[in-house]
């Protein structure tokens, strides 16, 4: 592994956990009301295009991180519908 | 522009432009109650790598994408700072 995908992968590894916490405390909280869906939305379909990209790149950082982040802004999509008061 | 430049470009507009509504909502309403600082600055850290990695990997569309996203996560942690209760 070269020099460069060492910094791609400390940057993946710092961008998904960030997804983490955030996660962790909606489904916590069940608190939604200051995420925004149109913003999750979009970034899941940025994400799988990121994701694309990556492969045509053989960039195994990108795929790595766009792969684990796609599922973490499903699961904040998922919650924003399901805990948003009606 | 390859092929694979124009997917970049079009992942780099979607994951951008799903920060600006986080932004908005979060200027326009105060209310950073379910926004995680942790998330933020780690996000902010990793974003800072993968502008690295895209300036390493010649990427156009990767350095575009995350030097705005670089502005875009360091608003919303200067909200989350700002509009806390203390």
């Amino acid at each position: 592994m070269d020099n460069t995908e060492i910094i791609g992968f400390a940057a993946a590894i710092l961008t998904t956990a960030a997804f983490l916490p955030q996660v962790y405390k909606t489904w916590r909280t069940k608190d939604v009301s200051s995420l925004s869906l149109p913003m999750l939305v979009i970034f899941f379909i940025g994400i799988v295009m990121w994701l694309w990209y990556g492969i045509l790149k053989n960039s195994p950082s990108m795929i790595f991180a766009n792969s684990i982040t796609v599922i973490s802004s499903f699961l904040l999509m998922y919650f924003k519908v399901k805990y948003t008061k009606k």
